[in-house]
């Protein structure tokens, strides 16, 4: 009886589902258990669908395999990837809840400078339910925070801040890197703790990793779309990259906040460089056209919903990148199919609710 | 003879001076000693001239009081405030050296997590001394300290950043909140060492406070003008907030980085809050449409010199605020005075460069 007293406190656990691509047994799982088991999970199988996948005893969840997912989409799955984590976004599309969780199956409970093991979980909710602060820098970090505030010269009429829309977690030990970083410092690891919390300022782009991230389904769910990646496709590894740049102009355009910092997870295992160089090497290229393409992007005032939003920048990316590329020209097609996917399986009619889209569901 | 060895070196020691305004004896630089007495001290003496300020000995220093700011600067001394700490900006004026560090006299030195004396001047030079960040994000902040990178997705054209014009650091202890919030949290202490440096990106706006604050004056000196503040003047405490927001205007069209977070200093004493409040409450009005000015301010292509900028915008604070208050006309003159009193100072003719501005020079 006194051991339940330690048991953290699970925030929003009906209202949260957790959001895992994977291609193998789902051992990571034993270490987050204490901070995941009240939660429900949604599996994203990749690869070769008749692979079973085991999930350790006493998880609520369900798991979609390449099958499921072309039997629920029928034509319009050509818009999710597959062998790459960008198949992740399906389970964004197919949660029935307010809130997302999303991790890679090789990031364990990072600790704390104390010793202490991160709810890595918990952080995020509380990121993701408290403002941000898009339109002024705060230099004392997240004004919400307990024991901050926000410091002489911040505007008053800015203190109410915005709703927060995404939060992106960060890594302890293997650090994001891309191949050529990865090549010339095989062995740089992040040891660094840095406690805290910050907005990224409006007009602002950031590198939106998938690895650790949370964010609410209701104000930006939409626009978390991880693209054309992996198989059959000219790039992998810019999943999460296209997601975050998209995400951002709208979050901006919305008047939402995007937050990065806390809460680490431990990243245990780097890729393989030459596979990834490989991968990222056209977005290598051509992202030096699609930034300042995203950087000067504006929305039009009529696009007042999230999905207006992405429709209307499909536009412009086939328009203004198509030209690099015939890739960005099947990317902004497959943009409107996300859309219209996302649109088909979260239409809150009675007819629609009514047809459960589960694959696998097991208790 | 082995204690020699754990001295630090001072870097930059024949590059940089160190400005301190102040109406005291300067006790607090016994706590300093090992840290900044390799280094050349300007003092600006606020208030009463007659005052003799004591300097602890083996301090190398110039010191200035009003009698000598009229003198040196005859009826152009009308831009440097009196009866506060504004006057600072008289010492950015008269050094020769590239670099600024400028500290409050109630400052002392910090301790990092580790209980070591944290050497607040040399974080500044490293900030100083490295490139900026201001057009992407790196999510794990500074790219060019030790054991960090710029992370997968950072475009590479950009990652030879930008010129560090700016160094902003932090305060442990009493935060820096305006009298409002001292007002509403008497208690609160800001105890949480956040062990990252970041560049406040293009185009955003921060409170910059003129506690703890290092720059280049080569690049960005004219802009550091603490305004008219004080005696005489409607508000007070405005002083580095103003000039925060000018350099941050102008170091965005000069393509210039700012930066902010490390180093912190332990800052000892909360001023009175309701002396505060007086001295902040206009300003507090007023700065809900200064933000939205600086916000929206562009500078000509024509303007590529600091001073011009500054120009440019003293003419556009004169046009877009003054409609606000007559203040804002009186404080786009000195704008202009401002520069005009620096370009007299500051002219590298041999006619200038042989009249010392010296005002009690001491060793």
């Amino acid at each position: 009886m006194a051991e339940a007293s330690h048991k953290p406190v699970p925030l929003l656990k009906d209202e949260l589902d957790i959001v895992i691509p994977t291609i193998r047994n789902l051992d990571f799982l034993e270490m987050w258990r204490p901070f995941f088991q009240s939660y429900h999970l949604i599996i994203v199988q990749d690869g070769d669908p008749t692979k079973v996948i085991k999930v350790p005893e006493g998880f609520d969840y369900e798991l979609y395999n390449r099958n499921d997912i072309n039997r629920i989409l029928g034509p319009k799955a050509s818009c999710i990837s597959f062998k790459d984590s960008a198949c992740r976004c399906f389970g964004y599309m197919v949660s029935k809840k307010k809130y997302i969780y999303t991790i890679d199956d090789d990031c364990f409970v990072a600790k704390d400078p104390s010793g202490k093991d991160i709810n890595a979980l918990e952080q995020h909710i509380k990121n993701l339910l408290t403002p941000s602060t898009p339109h002024f820098f705060n230099t004392l970090y997240d004004p919400y925070r307990e024991g901050a505030d926000f410091v002489r010269g911040y505007p008053f009429s800015l203190r109410e801040g915005a709703p927060t829309a995404v939060s992106h977690g960060l890594w302890l030990n293997i650090p994001d890197y891309d191949a050529p970083t990865q090549l010339v410092k095989p062995r740089e690891r992040n040891t660094r703790y840095v406690d805290a919390v910050l907005t990224i300022p409006k007009g602002t782009l950031f590198p939106m990793c998938g690895m650790n991230l949370a964010f609410d389904r209701e104000l930006i769910g939409p626009a978390m779309y991880f693209g054309l990646m992996g198989d059959g496709q000219p790039i992998g590894r810019y999943d999460d990259m296209w997601a975050g740049w998209c995400i951002k102009v709208i979050s901006d355009h919305l008047g939402l906040g995007v937050k990065t910092g806390l809460p680490y997870i431990w990243h245990s295992k780097a890729s393989n460089p030459f596979v990834n160089l490989k991968k990222e090497y056209k977005g290598i290229f051509w992202q030096e056209d699609i930034i300042p393409f995203f950087q000067s992007a504006t929305l039009s005032k009529d696009s007042t919903s999230v999905q207006q939003c992405y429709i209307e920048l499909s536009k412009q990316v086939k328009e203004k990148l198509g030209p690099i590329d015939p890739y960005f020209t099947k990317l902004g097609d497959a943009m409107v199919t996300w859309i219209e996917a996302w649109d088909e399986l979260n239409t809150p009619s009675d007819a629609k609710s009514s047809k459960p889209a589960n694959g696998v569901a097991a208790k």
